[in-house]
C-alpha cells in the first residue's frame, strides 16, 4: 500500500464531518496542513482563548513492547499521554496531528490496529484527528503525536505559580501504571517472549487494574477544567514521569519546596495487595513510577476543603498530601508520627523528612 | 544531561521573549504545553484567520545519512520542510514543536548543532520554537517538527481547486536536490565513508548549488503569499516528494489531468551541466526527484502573465510549464514539436504525450 492508501486505510470513515466541523476543522487529513478555525468558537461565538500545542513520543523498545502492549494499546497511549499535557494547562483538548515512523515488521493490519486505539481515545475525549505524516523506519516504531487545545486568555495553569503555603493536591492514585508494567513484565518471564497479553488474562487476579492503568491510562481533562474554574489551583502538572520528579518541576519552576507527608498519598487496594504479593514496597512505585496520568499541583489551602467537595461531586478522588514551603527547590517526604494539636497544647511532629531525588521514570 | 539541561543546551538564548511575544507566544518551551494567542493577531488587531497544523518527519538512513547531511542540515531542513507545507497552503507560518528520538551517537554536541540549524532557519522564515518532546532511540535519529501558521479564512490554497483549461506553474527550478544528493553520494563513494561533506567542498565544480539545494532548500513562503495575494491561483503544492507525485496529487483532488509540456520546464544550468557530466537524463530528476521545496499550482489562465510579472517585480522565478484538462485524474509529459500557429493557419500539434507514473522520491 502507498503512503495515502495506507492513510486512507487507518483513518477513513472515523470522525464525520459534521463532527469535525463542530471542532472548528475546515480542512482535516489530506492536503499539505490541516486548517482549523484560529477563532476557536464554540457555538459560533468567538472567545477570548489560547491555543495549546504540545507534542509526545512514542518509542518502541524505549516506552513500550509488544509483550507490554498491544498495537491499539500504543496508539491509545499515544494520544492519552498528550491529551494529558492539555489538561495539566487546565485546557480542552481539540485536535492532534499524527507522526508514525514504521518498521517493515508493523503490517497494514497492525498499523491499523494501532489507528483504532488512536480513534478510539480521541472519540472518548473529542478530539479531531487532522493531520500527520507517515514515514518508513529501518528499526522502531516511533509516534508523535502533536496537540492543540485551548484555555481561557491568562488563566492556563502553569508549573510556575506555587506560593508558599499552598496544599498540594494530586487527583488519584499513584504507581498503579507502573506496579501494571511489572506484571506484564512478570508474566512475559514466565511464558514464551513475544506473547501478547491483555487485561483480560489478569481477570480475576486482582492485578487486570493494574494492567489496564499502564495499557489504557485515563488523562485527567475534566479535573483539569474544574481546577481552571475554580480559580484558586496556583500550580498544576500531570504525573507521566513520577510523583517524585513532576513535584521537582513544580518546586522548580516555582522556586519553593514541596513536603509531601507519606500517609497521605492515596493508596490503591490492588497496587497494595500486588506489591505485598511480589515483596516490593509500593513506595517506590507511587514516587518513582510513571504514566499514571492523574495531576499534581498546589492551591490556596483555605479552599482545599472546597475543592475536594467539587470533586466529590463529580465522582472524581482528590487528594491533599502536602504543602508548599518557602526554600531552595526540592521535593521531601515527610512521615512517621505525627500527633495532632489537642487541648493540652500544640502539635508534635516527630517527622522522618527524606530529601527526594529528582530522578524519573525508567520502563525498561 | 537530563532532559530539560540538554533543551536548555540546545534552545536557551535563541529567540528573544519579545521576539516571540510578537508572534502571540505566550508560554514557550518548559510547561506541559506551548500557549499561544488564538486570536493570531497582527499588530495586534485580530483577523479572521485559520490556523494552519502539520507535521513532517525526518528518519536517518531514510531520508538522510551522515554522509549526506551534517547535523546542522537536518535541523535545517526538518523545519524547512514543514515551513513548505504552510507556504503551500498560501500561509505565513508561525510557531513549532520540535520532537527528537536520539540514538547514543549523538552526543550533546551533535544535537546542539542540531538544534543550530534548526534555529538558523526558524529565525529565516520568523517561526517562533515553542515546544518539544525529547526521547532517546535504540536505533536511529528520528526528528518530527510540527508547524502553525496563519492564513485568511477561506483563502487557503488547497489541492483540490484546479479547474480545467488552468494554467499549470511552478515556482522554481525541480531536480536540483535530487542531483545534489547523487552528487553527494558520488563522493561518498570515493572517500571514505562516513565522512562528512559540505557545499564547501564542491566549490568552484559547479555542483555546490546543487548540494546546497539539497542540504539548506528555501521553501517559497514569499511566494506562496503572493499567489494566495492575488486571487487567482486555483489549487497548490510543494514540490516535497517529486514534480510528477505532486501533479498527481493536484490531479486527484481535483479530479482532472495535468497536462505538462516538457519544453517548458525550467533546467537549471548547474543541474544540466552535472547530468551531462554523469551521463543521466536530467529529467528523470526533474519529474522524480523530491525536496526542492518549490511550489506547484494552477491558476487562471488569463492571469498567468500578471502573476509571471508581480513574481518578477520580487525577483522570483515563475514558469508555465502546461495546462489542465478534463478527464480521468492523471498526468501528462506533452514533449516533441509543436509549431505556434502564425498567418497561414491554427498551431500543429505533433506531440509525444507519455502518461507520468505516481512514484514518488526515495532518497536512498
Amino acid at each position: 500500500m502507498d503512503e495515502f492508501a495506507s492513510i486512507r486505510h487507518w483513518t477513513a470513515d472515523r470522525q464525520g464531518e459534521n463532527w469535525q466541523q463542530r471542532r472548528g476543522v475546515v480542512r482535516g487529513i489530506g492536503d499539505d496542513t490541516a486548517v482549523v478555525d484560529a477563532a476557536l468558537a464554540e457555538d459560533g461565538v468567538a472567545s477570548p482563548k489560547r491555543l495549546l500545542l504540545a507534542v509526545d513520543t512514542m518509542v518502541e523498545t524505549v516506552h513500550f513492547k509488544q509483550s507490554t502492549m498491544r498495537d491499539e494499546d500504543v496508539g491509545y497511549k499515544a494520544l492519552a499521554a498528550n491529551i494529558s499535557d492539555i489538561a495539566a494547562m487546565g485546557g480542552m483538548p481539540l485536535h492532534a496531528l499524527v507522526s508514525v515512523s514504521v518498521p517493515p515488521a508493523y503490517t497494514p493490519e497492525r498499523m491499523r490496529r494501532l489507528y483504532d486505539g488512536l480513534y478510539e481515545c480521541a472519540e472518548r475525549y473529542g478530539v479531531a484527528i487532522v493531520g500527520g505524516d507517515t514515514t518508513s523506519s529501518p528499526g522502531q516504531l516511533v509516534v508523535a503525536v502533536t496537540v492543540t487545545g485551548t484555555v481561557e486568555a491568562g488563566r492556563e495553569l502553569l508549573r510556575s505559580g506555587a506560593k508558599p503555603g499552598d496544599a498540594v493536591f494530586v487527583t488519584g492514585a499513584v504507581g498503579k501504571s507502573a506496579a501494571g508494567l511489572h506484571a506484564l513484565l512478570a508474566q512475559e518471564r514466565e511464558q514464551r517472549a513475544g506473547e501478547r497479553l491483555s487485561p483480560a488474562e489478569f481477570s480475576g487476579t486482582g492485578e487486570e487494574l493494574l494492567v489496564l492503568a499502564h495499557q489504557r491510562p485515563n488523562p485527567s481533562v475534566r479535573a483539569g477544567r474544574l481546577l481552571q474554574e475554580c480559580g484558586s489551583c496556583r500550580s498544576l502538572n500531570d504525573v507521566s514521569d513520577g510523583l517524585a520528579s513532576e513535584a521537582w518541576e513544580i518546586a522548580e519552576a516555582s522556586k519553593l519546596r514541596l513536603v509531601l507527608n507519606e500517609a497521605l498519598l492515596p493508596r490503591s487496594g490492588s497496587l497494595a495487595a500486588y506489591a505485598a504479593k511480589v515483596g516490593i514496597d509500593p513506595l517506590e512505585w507511587m514516587l518513582y513510577g510513571g504514566e499514571d496520568y492523574v495531576l499534581l499541583g498546589t492551591m490556596d489551602s483555605q479552599d482545599a476543603d472546597g475543592m475536594r467537595a467539587v470533586f466529590h461531586e463529580e465522582g472524581l478522588p482528590f487528594f491533599i498530601i502536602g504543602e508548599t514551603e518557602e526554600g531552595e527547590p526540592g521535593v521531601v517526604l515527610a512521615s512517621g508520627s505525627q500527633s495532632q494539636g489537642d487541648k493540652r497544647g500544640p502539635s508534635t511532629h516527630s517527622c522522618r523528612r527524606i530529601e527526594l531525588k529528582k530522578r524519573g521514570y525508567n520502563h525498561f
